[in-house]
């Protein structure tokens, strides 16, 4: 386990995850590889090596078996805790975000919102009321937040980052349209979603190209 | 150009778009591939061979010229060019995506907007006034769209989805978090925003893991 996880084998698990717990809805016991990977995509050997990374789940000629490996994976991806999250930005994806079901159903919580606009602040949303992005070192510092959330313009994410991060966040959803430079210790995931759109583009220029 | 494209190497095009954008507003004519792929973390051999799939670029030892490799990046990615793209859904995440200003910058606009709920049905996002989806099948049949997005519940994406491939869309972009059964013709990516906070809860667990 001392070797870095390819980032694509982690996003694998999270769609793994969904559908084992699909399956399982459905009362299915075990799986083989091939099964697992077909709906996304994915051949039976990388199923295979993804999980090998983490340990040994299946048996030889039986496959998985599916609420342990939905369990074990749950695990591996922490989804087995609540996660407390904190959002910068409540412009219009921010907003969205904060209402977004799905967040809530996976154990992440946003905690908290901030903003600059004078006009937004003390407003809710649901049933979060909307803080002074003044006072995010002050709130970081008292309360637990394990992950950030920042909807915030290209020209204040760089700034907004740097201060999460001096207040000991460690990981970051960046839906801001800008490279974040951070210390190596941060994760950040970037949201672009003009880059999905454009691999759109891209696939009705170049029809079968994408492999 | 007959061999197919890593979905990876798309992605990474659009990244070195905006750094080589971002470059051209500071001046700078050229820039070698490790510059190039240093802010996003890629190696100049990794940046060499995604561009080597697209044709010869570069001068040795003088690196790329930033104004053209940018225009020419455009070109393979269709950003210089309009396109229409329809939105299904206009829920939070929807309504959000109707006011997200950067798919405008990019040449990406959305043209129409459908939902089933009565009472949203003739309201407006900004210019657009939403329709009802009933009618999604006539009004494709009519006029041009290049692209869908679609942002409806669960249970309904597979529906929606089946009836714009009928009327000849063959790309997609998914917020519901289930994955779509299309034929191949379809490119489909699949946006959830919960699998990118699972990428995170995994980065604290695993401290240092990702690669």
């Amino acid at each position: 386990m001392g070797s870095k996880i390819p980032l694509a084998t982690v996003l694998r698990l999270s769609r793994y995850y969904r559908r084992l717990a699909h399956l399982e809805g459905q009362g299915m016991n075990t799986i083989s590889s091939k099964k697992l990977g077909e709906v996304e995509g994915v051949t039976s050997s990388q199923v295979r090596k993804d999980l090998s990374l983490f340990g040994s789940f299946g048996t030889k000629g039986l496959g998985y078996p599916v609420p342990e490996l939905k369990r074990n994976i749950a695990y591996i991806l922490g989804l087995d805790r609540k996660w407390r999250v904190g959002l910068v930005g409540v412009g219009n994806v921010g907003s969205a975000l904060t209402a977004y079901k799905e967040f809530h159903k996976q154990g992440f919580d946003i905690v908290v919102a901030f903003d600059n606009d004078k006009r937004k602040i003390g407003s809710k949303r649901g049933e979060l009321v909307v803080r002074d992005v003044e006072d995010i070192e002050e709130y970081l510092k008292q309360e637990k937040v394990d992950m950030m959330i920042l909807a915030v313009p290209a020209d204040q994410a760089q700034k907004v980052a740097e201060k999460v991060v001096g207040c000991g966040i460690r990981a970051i959803l960046n839906f801001a349209p800008i490279s974040l430079r951070l210390p190596p210790c941060v994760f950040v995931r970037d949201e672009n979603m003009v880059i999905e759109l454009e691999a759109l583009s891209f696939s009705l220029m170049n029809r079968r190209l994408i492999e």
